[in-house]
Order: C-alpha cells, then sequence, then structure tokens
C-alpha cells in the first residue's frame, strides 16, 4: 500500500505523529504537500481536498491520510488505522483500546501546549496575545507538564519496570508519539524540562531508545524531518519556559 | 454486560456523551459516583480508581467505563467500544473510522467551548480569568463555532439529504453527540445560537429527532440527567454570549 499523507509543509504539527509511524515502519508514502507544485504537490493539492464540497467524507482538518479509496482524518484515529497495517499496535482489542487511549491523552496535552502560546485564538498572532500567553505559561509548566508525565511515567514503570515500551512489549506508535511530546516539550520549554528531567528518568530513557532506532535515527537527519520553528505546535518564547 | 460509568457526579461534561449511549441503547449499567456511598458510589468510588497505583491500565481522568474486566478512558474511546456493542456504530471499518473521526471533531470542539471560560488554566476560578474569557469569546462565537458548524451540517447534508443520520442510514454514537454538542451550545450561548440557527436547519432538525427519541425523550426528564451548570463544559455567562 501507497500511503498519502497530507499536511501543512513547513511544520512538524499533528502530522509528525504519522510521520513517526511511518519512517519506523519503512511505509511507502508519500508527504504530498511538501512535494512541488509540478509534480501534484504543494498546498493546492492539501486545499483541493479541503474544499471539495461533493466529497463524501472530507476532513475538516490536515492530518489526513490517503489510503486506497479510504480518506481517514484527526491524527489519533490515523494512527489507530495504521498501527496494525505498519505492526505498531498490539494485536487483542484490549490492547489497541489501550494504546489509543495513551495516544488521546497525548493528544491532550498536545493541545494545551498549543493553547499555551495561543490563549485566545488560533487565528491571532502571539504577539497579539502575549500577556495571556505569560499568564497561561506557569500553569502548564508547573501544573500541567507534571500532571501529565506522572501519568505517562507511571504507566511506562508497571510494564516491564520502564525498561520496555509503553504498552506490551513491542514498539507500538504511542512509543513513537511519547518521544515527539518530550522532544517538543524539551524544545518549547528546555529550562523547565531540565529542572524536571531527573522526575522521568523512564520517558527520558524512552525518548532516547526511540530516537536511537535505526529507522528513526535516520529520519530525524533526514531532510524529510522538519526542523521545529515558532510556526508549528511547540514553539520556543523564552518568557514562557518558566 | 453491566456496565459501571465513573464520571464526575455533579455535570454532564465528557460522561453525557457516554451517558447518552448507554441511554439510548437502553443499556444495563450504573453511573457509579451518582450512588450514595453507603451502596459503593460517590466520588470516593471513583477515586479509588484513580489513586490506584497498581492498576495496569489506569484512566487519566474520568470518563473512564468499566466492562467486565475491561477499564476504558477517554469518552471517545469509549464510544468506539461500546459503539457495536450497543448497535450505535456502522458495521464496516470504513464507517467505524469515518464516526470515530467525527466523534474526535466534536470533541475537539469540546475542548474549545470549555476554553472560552477557561483560557488561562483549569485550576483558576472563571472569576480570576474573565478578562481574557471576554477576550476569547467572540473568536469562538464568530469564528469557530461557525466554522466547526458549516462542517457537520455539510457532512449530514451529503448524507441522505439532511434528513436521516450523521452517517449511513442508522443512529450512531455521534448523531447522540451531536444533539449533547447543539444542546450545550444553545445553553450556553442562547443569542448567539438563536442568529445561527437558520443556517444550520439539518443540525438544528436533528437535535429534535434525537431528543424525541422514546429512550431520550425519557432520559432527558428523568433524574438521571444533570442540568446544565456552571461547573460543568457548557456554561451561560451572558457577558460570553457574543
Amino acid at each position: 500500500m501507497r500511503y498519502e499523507l497530507y499536511y501543512w509543509p513547513g511544520i512538524q504539527g499533528r502530522g509528525e505523529f504519522i510521520r513517526l509511524a511511518l519512517e519506523e515502519a519503512g511505509a511507502h508514502y508519500v508527504d504530498v504537500a511538501r512535494l512541488p507544485d509540478r509534480e501534484g504537490g504543494g498546498m493546492r493539492a492539501l486545499n483541493r481536498f479541503l474544499e471539495d464540497d461533493s466529497a463524501k467524507r472530507p476532513p475538516f482538518a490536515p492530518p489526513f491520510l490517503k489510503a486506497g479509496k479510504l480518506v481517514i482524518g484527526q491524527s489519533s484515529n490515523i494512527l489507530q488505522f495504521l498501527g496494525p497495517r505498519l505492526g505498531l499496535a498490539p494485536k487483542d482489542e484490549a490492547g489497541r483500546l489501550w494504546v489509543h487511549q495513551l495516544q488521546l491523552t497525548i493528544a491532550d496535552l498536545v493541545v494545551e501546549a498549543h493553547d499555551v502560546h495561543h490563549p485566545i485564538a488560533s487565528a491571532l498572532y502571539y504577539d497579539d496575545q502575549k500577556p495571556e500567553a505569560r499568564r497561561r505559561a506557569p500553569h502548564f509548566t508547573g501544573e500541567r507538564i507534571p500532571k501529565f508525565l506522572d501519568y505517562f511515567e507511571g504507566v511506562l514503570a508497571r510494564n516491564a519496570g520502564g525498561k520496555g515500551f509503553m504498552v506490551g512489549r513491542a514498539l507500538s506508535y504511542v512509543d513513537l508519539s511519547m518521544f515527539q511530546l518530550i522532544a517538543g516539550l524539551r524544545y518549547a520549554f528546555p529550562k523547565r524540562m531540565a529542572t524536571l528531567a531527573s522526575e522521568y528518568p523512564g520517558l527520558v530513557a524512552l525518548h532516547g531508545r526511540v530516537a536511537a532506532r535505526p529507522n528513526i535515527a535516520a529520519y530525524l537527519v533526514s531532510d524529510r524531518r522538519i526542523a521545529f520553528n515558532e510556526h508549528g505546535i511547540f514553539r520556543h518564547y523564552r518568557e514562557l519556559d518558566i
């Protein structure tokens, strides 16, 4: 199967959780909006889908994945679809519900990480909501990050003593997403995450193990990995790193 | 199967999406935290789960559902689990992915509806973030509600001309959730929703059809339906209904 991923071409964003799964599995895929227009790519290809009033099952927003005739939206839903096909999900129903549950919990934190720099409206620039962002930031770094990471560290620790994977005895998409979450939080809040590192030894080690996997390591140094930047979800603004 | 739903006993909140599915299906279920302590219910029963450090698959937060030995968290995940069992989801994989995708999109709007009155931190009272809420509200009512409802109205219209269900030819959990979304937005933003009503005739009619289903109609007038209030997700603050 040749997968087509549709996502904003200039950011990691929510698309990155899908890219990591496709890359780890060595899947045959095209990151459509990153192709040149003349090859049928670019924003034009992405917008064609979003503006298609005749689509029977239209996605609300990127990312979405084309797999044969299926067009699937919502990043956690895409991962749930890809997981079994890429060998990145448990085989039993209970295991699949559990990885999906964890993925949705990661997605909840991702929303909060975005809203730290956009507490008023996504349609406004960061500069236009800076006072509110500065007020929100200490709640996020002081309460929310620890609350979520405590939970994830506990889940990891209770599975094989934390030396393995988030779920079961094999890598799943939720390990890859956990890597991305830690990487993103470290990029956005380097000082805060440095002070927290000793409290989450399991997650820090998991991040390292995922980064060292051959396909992920090759991906991270390739042109396909977009660098973190201040257009994405995880943004580094020094004044918010409290 | 006797299901046990665990959710905050004083609000509709995210638990309501689950309650509606269980009620429509006439399922055998217990709303555990609403039972008296002496019957094994109350906040004590709920907290026992959240504070259990030995649970192998602990939920991060309510709602969660106990079904036999399974404990399932994240409301969209719970609905995905219940859907086929309660006859509230399509039978084919493509249809199930699609109802789940729509459910996750509803959940995204629910987060935004909450953050209108809590743009800075969930841990603070509304009164402590009123200026920020007043600044966020017009973006939500002016841009976000229409963007989402346009999308949902379009999805409904393209399925059987909008006179039936959101997906396919039978009721699914996403129709029930759409009812709850419209009900919640109307409660929180009555003036704004009144001006918008004529633009979403399909969704307004769907809301009415769901409310009139015998099991839902009986539920809505029962003691089991908690009234909307200013502790939940959808809150009516006149100054935010712009």
